[in-house]
């Protein structure tokens, strides 16, 4: 019963919202990509990155947004392609990308990093090293067709586009992976009750709002003014990883992401969602911490967690790094153990800066290896 | 009556609303390069850009943004320090900057403009000859000190930081213009209003909201789940614009935006701010006619419109063309006039994109010098 009252929800929700005015691309062009790495044997990986908009008007001049730069997203798409993935990278558009996230972002203009030599724009010295290797590596990539670039805004564009890609990925069977770590909105503004236009602060100018009040439905737009305030109220968006689990992707290993900002609940909510979904990986993360930990939370490996050593950790970064562990009740002892050598005489210096990602995907190649071989020895046996 | 009720909520606002935690060093950096100009006798525009944020919660997962790239932010600096001026460019962080404008925010990636040429990076041909005008422009202006980049993410560092770059540029006088072409929420969630960790979506986590109800003042959370909805409900920010014209910045020419998508009010709405704050100029424009067209509405001039000739508008950009006057009481004639025209082979080709905001910045030069002259009349007399 549950389960009809889902797909319901589902159907409902891609009969009254729109797709993206470019879907056809998108689909075109992710069948071939998808389609080709399929005949090569290739793994492939779908990453999504960056927030998903909510619109409060069809002519948008607001939105609820989820917080997300897309470092995440973008980060973990180069070290699938280092570790010989081909990936579909389904970004919001102008979050990070994979290879320029290096120089954009920032708080320079990427003008800085140019000179003007003999009357040409180069890279000065002091990036070229550095910007060399990303090029090679960008350029390599792209002359293997290894990345697939596609953006959305909308929440409703991201999952019409997760839907059709998803269910292009069939072929590849348990060679597909899902890397969900877009921070998507669990709440929208159905079609049906979104004003038109921009919606007006003061009296004088609202009461045009009577007139779309009706919107010939009877239902009361989700986003208005009453008297001074604005009031919205939004409608749960369907679980889409239900559908993905069960209905689009039913043979890939699916990775699903769960941002929390407070330790107390953090593991508990990723084993909820592991539970609720049947899917093979969360990976739990704190706002403020996100960067040096993260926990994976499976049926294959239970609870376990990533962190980057402490003299490794990235400081280009606003988090509170006495919240690491604050998740993790295991960790309690170490952490107090570590604290006291925490002096700034004690780090080590020179060490680079470890990306926790690069920790991450080779920590989940392996289990996708593990996946392969269990799907498969299932279809022999 | 209504004066002092303004004043007491500017007031309430700013003790109850922390400042940004760089705002020290904004001050610094702003009171060196206005003071420096205003030495030098220079013009200087604030030019404010991009969407302000209003975060939902404390530890900011979700927020409510304004629709803005900061477009017309970024590319009217460029001309006001065309024309001379200094520039404080006060703008939502990653939105776009002047001159990196032309490389960012595309769809294609910064690193696609890049080859490797003897072990080197540098521009690749086609693209050298612009980018070197662009590097050439930057540098000049990096040179003469004529730039300064500030930026702001939430509504509130915004009108902190508004606040106190205002009364720096006092000592100005008539020479300082606020160009203010931000997209400002009207609508806030006070900080006592305010949850500290993500909202829960599912019923089974949501039970903690009840601690917070409560927040020690008996209002509830401005962001709360009830039942599967997300209810939001946000308070009106007091009208800044008052506070500018009244008492940051009596002496500076003030110049607003009225960005609204139906054509029916736009005029209206523009002449309704002009009459109730009584300052310099409105610029109306309409989100789907931005690139080519914008109304000033002045006490100096009335109205009028500003247009970019049909065969030199930017198509690069989601607008409706048929929309063009549509606005504009007057035009209709010369519309359909030219509708009649309009086929693909009556367009010229091979003229140059005109940016519209190349149009606006010497309109206003031209009324800055009428504003100085009759300040200086006055003043005189």
């Amino acid at each position: 019963m549950a389960e009809r009252t889902h797909q319901q929800a589902e159907g409902h929700y891609f009969e009254n919202e729109p797709p993206p005015k470019d879907l056809k691309t998108t689909v075109t062009l992710a069948r071939e990509f998808i389609n080709r790495h399929a005949d090569e044997g290739r793994r492939v990986v779908l990453v999504t990155s960056g927030g998903t908009t909510v619109p409060l008007e069809t002519h948008t001049v607001r939105y609820i947004d989820n917080f997300s730069a897309g470092t995440r997203g973008a980060t973990s798409a180069e070290y699938f392609l280092e570790n010989g993935y081909a990936v579909v990278f389904l970004h919001r558009q102008f979050s990070l990308l994979p290879f320029s996230r290096h120089y954009s972002h920032n708080t320079r203009s990427f003008l800085d990093f140019m000179k003007e030599e003999d009357d040409r724009v180069v890279v000065d010295q002091q990036h070229q090293e550095e910007m060399l290797e990303v090029l090679r590596q960008y350029t390599q990539v792209k002359r293997e067709g290894r990345l697939l670039i596609l953006s959305f805004v909308t929440i409703t564009e991201y999952l019409w586009d997760l839907r059709e890609v998803a269910k292009l990925m069939q072929p590849l069977g348990p060679k597909a992976i899902f890397y969900l770590a877009a921070a998507v909105s669990d709440f929208f503004v159905p079609r049906d009750r979104m004003v038109e236009h921009k919606i007006q602060s003061n009296e004088e100018f609202s009461l045009t709002a009577d007139d779309e009040n009706g919107n010939g439905n009877g239902r009361p737009p989700a986003a208005r003014t009453e008297g001074r305030k604005l009031i919205i109220d939004l409608e749960p968006v369907p679980k889409f990883l239900k559908s993905l689990v069960d209905g689009w992707a039913p043979e890939g290993m699916i990775v699903s992401f769960k941002l929390e900002t407070d330790p107390s609940i953090l593991v508990k909510k990723a084993q909820y969602s592991l539970q609720k979904y049947a899917h093979h990986l969360v990976i739990g993360n704190l706002l403020l911490t996100r960067k040096w930990e993260v926990v994976f939370v499976s049926a294959m490996d239970g609870e376990k967690w990533i962190r980057v050593p402490r003299h490794r950790r990235t400081k280009s970064f606003s988090g509170i790094e006495a919240l690491v562990g604050a998740a993790d009740p295991t960790s309690k002892k170490e952490q107090e153990a570590d604290s006291s050598l925490m002096t700034e005489h004690s780090i080590p210096h020179g060490e680079p800066i470890c990306e926790i990602e690069s920790l991450i995907i080779p920590e989940i190649e392996e289990m996708h290896t593990k996946f392969i071989q269990q799907t498969q020895a299932r279809n022999g046996a």
